[in-house]
């Protein structure tokens, strides 16, 4: 049997901004150091997207023997790839959306690796360090644009959903994109790709050729969630930590869709640092939606929020079912007052820097068995550390479920072990089962295999 | 009960010209003479889009008290509407796309009306006259681009189609736009929507910001078929016969639908022309195609064209069951081919001059009872005069099915009596009531009362 | 001796429109009858822009082999030429704004001739079908834009003054552009060519890159005040007439600058448009200016105007002399006037159509030996009809001085003899004889010889 | 006495990138350090131009109480100044040509600071990482266009010409301009203003409406040599030879006008490198060119050329007396030589990568009295040691005459003392001699007071 597999040869378009010698030897040289992998591993990402596996592992597995290369030019560079997915091209050319994201791959882990890794200026210990440098990034990656007023809204779910959510997502993209909102999102499938798709029409309907659809990502979870071409502007973040940062700091509002154990992270990511005594006085519209079907859904996670981390939680969100132009209606007079704040603070439009956003959510978290083994999960501690340190379990979970990282340590050490209060745990092996029954962790089709294990300490 | 409606002024945005004093006099005066009615009703027809309706006389009783007028300002004029359809706005704001549809629609009634009509240039009982009024009204709308090389596909098909043909027209129009074709059709719902929703997707995945979503339409119809918002150009020709010349003249090759009686007329009137021996080496691309439950209906049409125009017209089409990739490269194959030829013969890429429309096609046909009664539909005639007979009944057809015009005629003085050789009859009666059977006659939902009645001589 | 000549091709750049095969025909035809003469005569003027020579018949009498022809193309037509002027070409390809004017110039022609002649719609006897004759024309040439404020300044002025005169020109388009002022002239050397020069720098300092440089010019004055390659937007009118009312229609303002019998002649049609009652209330901001040394010839066109047409007449205009900045204020101040009028009136920014121009001034007039004999130049007349037969005597003498056409008149004829009262007579002697001993009425270095004889009656 | 003095605020136009809140923190903190010093006196420096004044010194201390400061706001910054030169104003708006080189100033001096400065990849002591250096600020400063093809012409000579040369180098700029080429200068007056006033009238003419003319400058001389607006992009380097590589890296070929001894001082450079062997075979057109009138001058260039660097360096010019035409087709054939080397090499058209610029001549040179007194000027060291010596001899003058540090040094400590080979001693005598003789040392109406001795060792 043989697989469809096509060399090519592509130029930048666009954007792309110009490289030094000195930059493009970093990709080229004999070496092929770790540098390069990242950049060979993030490649076959977009090149597969569109190719319905949510596994890294088995995507590096399928094209073990996929090669690229940067080559220069007169004009700055190419790329060449050898025995990449067919599905990134239509009859032997390559699809001009994913050539884009080629070169976004390319200039991020340049940029990264030439002026942030290294350069004493960003003490990434830091939170002004950290932030300084997601803001240089995106900057970098030319997402910010000063003559837009605020539309940027953040759409959050699960890669895994049913067609009816689906459409869901599409609807609400459609109708946000009517009022003339942005779409940004972490650029995988499902809840990821439908609001996009919905919003292309919507922008179309409006003559607004200028719809801005934003994908976030990092290297760890770009081989489960490729981006899908629609994405126009794509930056990939070095880590989690700072992709959840660029989330909350470009995004005008955020909309959660249904989703897995990642949707709960970022939901948790969320709830931290909005319930931060700093951050109580901004605006920030947060709207969970769905279809009917969806419903009891979001009642579990209303639950679990609320049984964590308070009743006062709920004033940071508001539940809409099934009802795309209301959801639509709400997050533009939110950001309206996202807007109004904004300009009365003197805040910058596209970067949040008013949001207070702690070191607990900024510092790299390695889900080692170890590290999820000694994760502080109680309540006797305050909601936004409890917060943070949820976050940090589901993120664990969502590693062994679809990282190759993750996986192959899950194939080696069994799985996470993770303790804590009782009704904490309780909490959570409910949401988790939940989210298993409804098939929300993996891709239908394929037998759900729990990654952790829950005890009560 | 209470209807939604909206009062509203809108200001031109994108192309649209400017007028002269003199010109806007025509639809302000006290007067509002038949000019001003035609406006008014292609006005509520770009408002309503949107609003599943099919039937031309319900939408204008529907909306007895809709109001529109032009107002002459100091930039240029402005359009207000009073008691318009809710559905042409987006919280009070009329969608852009539909804003832009009414201003084509004022510019192509002042322009016909003003440089068409009683300009002794356009001798419009010649054949040359009239292919020039249909040239410079379309140049006038601005669809010509002469950087552009031959790209754009006409979609033709029904406005009442099932599900599963709608996915599938979706489909076409997307791998069309992953080859970077240009879709025309003429703008109502169903196989003249899907193509273009299915292009938006493909152009921005190909980053194709100047994608053509090219609405053709004329006032008889538009009311039964309002465009979508999708559409970027819209062109309102004075009559079907002008319309479909348009078709043919600016599309590079066409694919049809399954569809009902509209689609049967413009098969006809495509074949007709096709197979006039000044056409015959004229490379011209025709794709029928449709999903696997729409076999049957391109079987029937088959036998129908063979049965009444004979053999060799089939070497004009192809038919194409299942495969959207198959039909994007066939299409792009035959335009290449088309590119080719034209530049040989120094023919435009925008207009097809070379193409002999002889006045058969051209003579508007008025679908009056003995008009109807009167058409020769026997063999015993060249195969390019029967198409234009056979062509003329199912406009007639269409017209009793949709058209206000037309619906109140046959509500007045019963079916269309139809009569011809018993043969082409017994086919006629066969392919009509397929279509009926189908649900291709008006959209499902309503029962089908047949405008006509057919006779053996 | 041999005359350098180039042969070449152009295809159209910018913004050149469509034409059909009828429209192409009418140059292409083997009769090229009196229409390609205009065209060609025209085009050899554009040619020849630069070249320094203002007498129209000695122009076509040096290129007597030039040859143009039209030939159509799959992307629209190209213009070929034989024995062009070298001086339209650098390294033998033609300077884009040569090739931009040529398509100007078959543009124009095509549509006058197509749209504007023969269509009963132009009553060209009317003061309204002529009005809306120059409208059609300069929207087709696409010099209206409706998002522009009002900022366009006519320059009128010699094409035969001083080397100070020149710069100081250029010092007030200059300061005009500063202020985002645009400049319209027609379009020859001298007054017409200094402002737009000055104008590019100040626009380039402004980062004004959109500056219009607009030129209307007509076929009987075009081939001695050949357009410079700065002007971008060229339109010929077809007459004399149109070509004056285009100027007061479309210019917010006008700056008058020294020159000769043209300029005396738009003075005289400006101040008797300007003194109708109609408009007395209409701002119109006028500015006669020059350096110091032309201060002596603005108190004679002062004295001149105020002793034919009345003292009331003052109040139109203002005279600045030596200070470009200056002028520059008071123009943008009266420009702002002049679109706070518009927008009261609700009249358009880009023509003014509530300007009332009466059918004296609209009426071509034929300066023949015998309609120059007949003028009436007695001061029993109400001011603006004594203003239009002035500006005909004045319109006769620069025909008599520069145009193909009067100059063989008079060669064949002797010179014009022009009757009237003995102290109209006198100051007009008076003025013609001071322009002649400021060599206005010719470039320098070729000897005045009057083409007309002033005699009381 | 008052002299006119304008208080501002301006916001960024045009393509000023997004700031950070800690890169906008730098700029204005209480503290005010030297920074902040260096923005503030390149920032006065840029509004005085026009102001006809080459004394840096003179300058500053005319504006004393001129201030700036910059402001965060939620679109990015803005910047308010007070006390400002009115000649930056019309009717009290800043010239928009002026404003966009204040962000110029900023964001260079910003990115300087905070990438450039401190960030161990710039190792400024070697070759590498100066080159580098010099590519990231010419890159961050949007000065790169990889759809461009090359034709930048960096345009030398003197600030203080007579107006012949000054309307020479006009002509020159615009027939290179009617070519398609760009210009490039140091963006003071005189030779650096003069080629970019033709060019723009010839890219008008050429409807070249992206011409590029780019003002390279250093915080020492740019109060000097203030940019004229018509710069439409500006560079400040670090310091001069950081300005000199940059010239020669970018531009593709390089016309020398008569000036003083800042122009000898970019001549000994350039004959410096192209003379290394590592450059010997790479095409680099070069040409000196000046009216008849200066004819003599470039006898004394070339003669002092040739006796100090050998008969061999005329193999790297031409020299071309009153032909603007002949110069500009002799560049253009040179820089197409460049072009096909850069494509047959693979090296970049925007940045020339291949040329060797040793360390020699990457040094910053300090003019210290020590420092002026130690340099080797004797011929008996390699030809391209000897031009980095005169080199900086000349640079150490420059200073001396025009540039602030400069003047305060003299006025301290007299006369810089130049020792060297007796015969080399004289040739330069003889043509600083003839440069003070020709007023090419300051501006007209200054008596020049030499600030050197120079002696025989």
């Amino acid at each position: 049997m043989t697989r469809n597999l096509v060399d090519a040869e592509v130029s930048p378009v666009g954007q792309f901004a110009i490289l030094s010698k000195y930059e493009i030897n970093k990709l080229t040289g004999e070496s092929r150091g770790p540098l390069y992998q990242v950049f060979r591993n993030c490649s076959l990402a977009v090149l597969s997207s569109g190719g319905y596996m949510d596994d890294g592992k088995e995507l590096l597995e399928k094209y073990a023997d996929f090669d690229i290369s940067v080559i220069p030019t007169e004009r700055n560079v190419k790329i060449r790839v050898k025995n990449a997915p067919a599905i990134a091209f239509v009859d032997g050319k390559m699809i001009r959306g994913i050539s884009e994201h080629l070169f976004s791959v390319l200039r991020d882990i340049i940029y990264v690796n030439s002026e942030i890794t290294g350069d004493p200026r960003y003490d990434l210990v830091s939170a002004q360090g950290t932030t300084d440098a997601v803001f240089h990034i995106l900057r970098n990656a030319g997402t910010f644009n000063r003559s837009r007023a605020p539309r940027l809204v953040v759409c959050w779910g699960g890669h895994s959903i049913s067609s009816a959510e689906y459409d869901y997502t599409k609807d609400v993209g459609y109708e946000l994109a009517l009022r003339y909102l942005d779409i940004c999102t972490g650029c995988g499938p499902g809840a990821m790709k439908g609001p996009m798709k919905g919003a292309t029409i919507g922008h179309a309907k409006q003559r607004d050729r200028h719809g801005q659809y934003l994908g976030i990502t990092e290297p760890g979870i770009i081989a489960a969630e490729a981006p899908n071409p629609i994405v126009n502007q794509l930056v990939i973040m070095p880590d989690i930590e700072k992709r959840l940062e660029a989330f909350v700091r470009t995004g005008h509002g955020i909309v959660v869709f249904p989703g897995g154990a990642g949707t709960a992270e970022e939901i948790l990511y969320l709830m931290g640092i909005l319930l931060h005594e700093d951050n109580l006085e901004q605006p920030f519209p947060v709207i969970f939606t769905g279809p009917a079907s969806a419903a009891d859904y979001f009642i579990r996670i209303d639950q679990f929020i609320v049984s964590t981390l308070g009743e006062k939680a709920r004033s940071r969100y508001q539940i809409i079912i099934d009802d795309p132009p209301e959801v639509a209606r709400q997050m533009a007079a939110g950001i309206q007052e996202v807007q109004e704040y904004r300009k009365e603070s003197g805040d910058a439009f596209y970067f949040n820097w008013k949001l207070k956003v702690s070191t607990e959510f900024q510092r790299p978290f390695i889900p080692t068995h170890q590290n999820m083994h000694d994760l502080e999960l109680h309540t006797n501690q305050e909601p936004y550390r409890l917060a943070a340190n949820l976050r940090r379990a589901f993120s664990g979970i969502v590693s062994g479920n679809v990282k190759n990282e993750g996986i192959r340590n899950v194939e080696k050490n069994g799985p996470y072990q993770l303790r804590g209060d009782p009704s904490l745990m309780r909490s959570m092996d409910t949401l988790l089962a939940s989210f298993a029954k409804q098939q929300r962790m993996k891709l239908p089709g394929k037998e759900y295999i729990p990654c952790y294990e829950i005890s009560a300490e």
